[in-house]
């Protein structure tokens, strides 16, 4: 699975140096995924399954201003049994990569309370 | 002036009710000025100037949740020598309003460090 | 009743104009508020019961910066049969006042997925 | 070097599913970081420098809720002429650990608007 969407930056994005702060880009991230995962897998999260981030990475190449176009590419990338794997490419959409991104997520099961396996049907959209 | 803007809700601005966080709204509000203002007044900004909230009031009629659609009006009112009102409805664009806001405004002279005259330029096009 | 908190500032409530953000007064508040129920009325909110915003408002007198002190004073007033007020004043504790600010509240069943008339024991301890 | 500090939750912190959202978990490094910062490198940052992370990571192990304490333990490692490594804990003071993160900063001249190499005197003082 490889998808792709834009970000709207916000002032409140900013810090006090005048960027977009550290850990705002991870709210980014998540903000791209749950866009993606509403697209796709709204079948699969009715059920009460939620993703959650059980390790983030980010390597923070170039600043990203207020007025800059953010665009976010997510792929996904070795789906296990338990866990998969998204890398995330922050750029602005005409080849100037801002920062590039890894989560590592597992399924939880609500009603259940405990993490559980990838749904086959997800598995399968995740590698394709 | 009245100006019109949708705003795209992220999974972080819920809180753990569910829904938008009561704080975020101001968040919102923001978001819409900064982005009518870079577009109206990027000249004046360009001077140093910047637009101070000195007070703020919100409404909260109904809840937005992750999926609702955002629209933002801005209108401004009465702009005085020294000051002016920006009001806010925010609605989902069909009729429903989650909230009605208010925001008094000054500006501020980087420059110079202090609230200065509402430059008459932007006067006229905050009447208009 | 009238208690008193002190908030911590974190660099990230800073904007970009290097002061704390208008929009987190309403997080502050909200830190306070929380933080005085959790004490006062947890025997209440495990029933389920939620605090609901309903207005908000607030003046900013002072621009905070990050190695200010920030104390807040929450003051109830006239709680009614179904909502009630609570006064906020954001002091540095010598006398400065930052903001004065104000939020009409309502008590909501989670339940029974309405808003109910304030329970009798939280209306007699805002009286006090 | 090795410091520790408390960080108070706030609601704010919480995601809609009831706990710290991940992405807040480095406004909590930040919070640490810039806390201890101020007070071993005061004079360092008057001069202009300021810290920035190039890398940041975080493997979470233990969901944070609104009531629970947070410790964070900052230590440094190795650092290097242009850059150095932060290692951190986030615990609850007695033995539980919710998470372990690392952020790699360099030393960034505001007034030349470049890198620069870590100042001997913090280099020092982040080897002991």
């Amino acid at each position: 699975m490889k998808v792709s969407t834009e970000i709207e930056i916000r002032f409140a994005d900013l810090d006090a140096y005048g960027h977009v702060n550290n850990a705002v880009y991870f709210t980014f991230l998540e903000t791209a995924r749950v866009k993606l995962f509403r697209e796709d897998f709204a079948e699969i999260m009715a059920t009460g399954l939620k993703f959650l981030v059980v390790e983030a990475n980010c390597r923070y190449l170039q600043p990203i201003g207020l007025n800059d176009l953010l665009v976010i590419d997510v792929e996904s990338q070795n789906p296990g049994r338990s866990s998969f794997i998204l890398n995330y490419s922050l750029h602005n959409g005409e080849g100037k990569i801002y920062a590039e991104a890894r989560t590592v997520m597992v399924c939880f099961d609500s009603s259940r309370g405990k993490t559980v396996r990838v749904p086959e049907q997800m598995r399968l959209a995740l590698e394709g």
